[in-house]
């Protein structure tokens, strides 16, 4: 099945307690395109400036991931710029550069106007929105945001959330959107502004899945090495709707299973730098790592 | 098979965002034998002062909890207060009076010394190493700790740890008696120092088992309201190894069932103060719950 998602494609300057990288390929659509493409057809809707480098484009089109809707627009990239401490659950902004993105007001292709999964990654909800409303209704819609526009644009939050299937976030969001603190009962408030499932993320603690009957609790797979967590979410997310587009029928069980899969393709990302590791990586390492996954929680 | 625990019996002021409780009974030895309790038959060594209630020796006592090992000693008993607020996962001590813990050297009495199980709770490690050299050496010694010990008895405890068979921490203590912010790694040192295998607690964000070939995550119960976090750590041991001793055959799928047992029992103990829950609920409460276990971590 198709998959669209809306983000950024960003130039990224990551400092964490294992070195520095300069201007790496990064932003939401780029970790959630490589991710999804292992599964299944992935289309990006995104703008880069003059400068972005030529290769990324190849290696996206190499990938077989749908490039027409990434717009080159005159001006400069997307840069972020961040630090991780000893705690690599926290990313501390040192410095952004909407650049290009600033005048961002997606304008979604003909062809690309009937996705089966819709994934709007995290950006303002009033363009998550737009974008929503340009699309006959993809069969499943997911939703990330982040605390800062559960702040200064909560209507337009819950206007969308009333409209998409998944939503996702982190726990201190989930606890901010909610107003409430403990989980169980956070998510279900969230369910009842609309969305048929809340996944809730936890970083190197795991992955809460919740609709309105049922939850699931996936642990994270523990690793010996986490060099960079930027994209891990959207990585997470990729994984997740890529596997879900393949397999075609939302049941509990492959819902369950892809978290699992988006699990292990967050816990690959966060192996090296930018999507370095994602690039490495087959269809076989991510089989393995599945069955390990099996292995370690069975009981 | 027979569980032997060495520990703390003692008064606690317990205060958490849902109230504050005053002189109830609390101690290491006391949340571990009662989760034991469930399973197997379990005989506590400890000490208590004169003023301790004779309404919880009792309970012990009707509990099937022997008692001939908790003297009581001239003096008060040991009181502990301490306050959490919404972070559960972080106990701040206020005031810790030892009392007639100050002087425990505990003599194990001829009949206990020949335990199938032994638990040494947090305490002075040359206490614990004093304890093991009494008893005939037990089919299975867990040891608990502290950032306390760690830092001010070091050499004791590598001493103990080269002795024992478990060695039960949580996720900082881990990276301080490890030297290493990577649990994966951390968890292979300790064991390093002799121990056949670490459990890392992670209170609410579950357990982490290792041994030197293999690794289980266990994720945690999520519940909806946790009222005083107070004894989980014991109580999770108590309900793993009294899982344990009830199995009899130390199989990987037995640690691993004992772990969930462990988990389950310290899910019910943080829905009350002390151990009110833990006296509420039956074996089938036990039960429903494991089966719940199962099918919200299942994939």
């Amino acid at each position: 099945m198709s998959i669209l998602v809306i983000g950024s494609v960003a130039l990224d300057t990551v400092k964490t307690p294992f070195g520095k990288k300069e201007e790496i390929l990064g932003g939401s659509a780029t970790f959630f395109s490589l991710a999804a493409s292992f599964f299944d057809k992935v289309d990006i809707v995104a703008v880069v400036g003059e400068d972005f480098p030529k290769r990324y484009l190849t290696m996206f089109k190499k990938r077989g991931i749908g490039i027409d809707g990434l717009t080159v627009a005159k001006g400069k990239t997307f840069r972020w710029e961040g630090r991780y401490d000893y705690d690599l659950n926290t990313a501390h902004t040192i410095a952004t550069h909407l650049n290009v993105f600033s005048n961002f007001n997606p304008q979604i292709l003909k062809k690309l106007r009937n996705p089966d999964f819709l994934f709007l990654a995290n950006i303002d909800p009033d363009l998550q929105y737009s974008v929503l409303k340009q699309v006959k209704r993809p069969k499943v819609v997911a939703c990330d945001s982040m605390n800062y526009w559960i702040e200064t644009k909560r209507r337009s939050l819950e206007k969308l959330l009333d409209k998409i299937d998944i939503m996702l976030l982190n726990d201190a969001e989930a606890r901010q959107l909610s107003g409430e603190s403990n989980l169980l009962k956070a998510a279900q408030l969230i369910i009842s502004f609309g969305p048929k499932a809340v996944i809730i993320k936890r970083g190197e603690y795991g992955v809460l899945y919740f609709s309105k009957n049922t939850h699931f609790i996936a642990p994270a797979y523990l690793l010996e090495t986490v060099y960079d967590p930027t994209g891990a979410g959207d990585t997470f997310a990729g994984g997740m709707m890529g596997y879900l587009a393949r397999s075609r029928i939302l049941s509990e069980s492959n819902i369950r299973k892809s978290i699992i899969y988006g699990s292990i393709m967050a816990s690959f990302a966060v192996e090296d730098f930018s999507v370095n590791r994602l690039l490495e990586i087959s269809r076989k390492d991510l089989e393995d790592r599945f069955s390990a996954f099996r292995r370690i929680t069975r009981f």
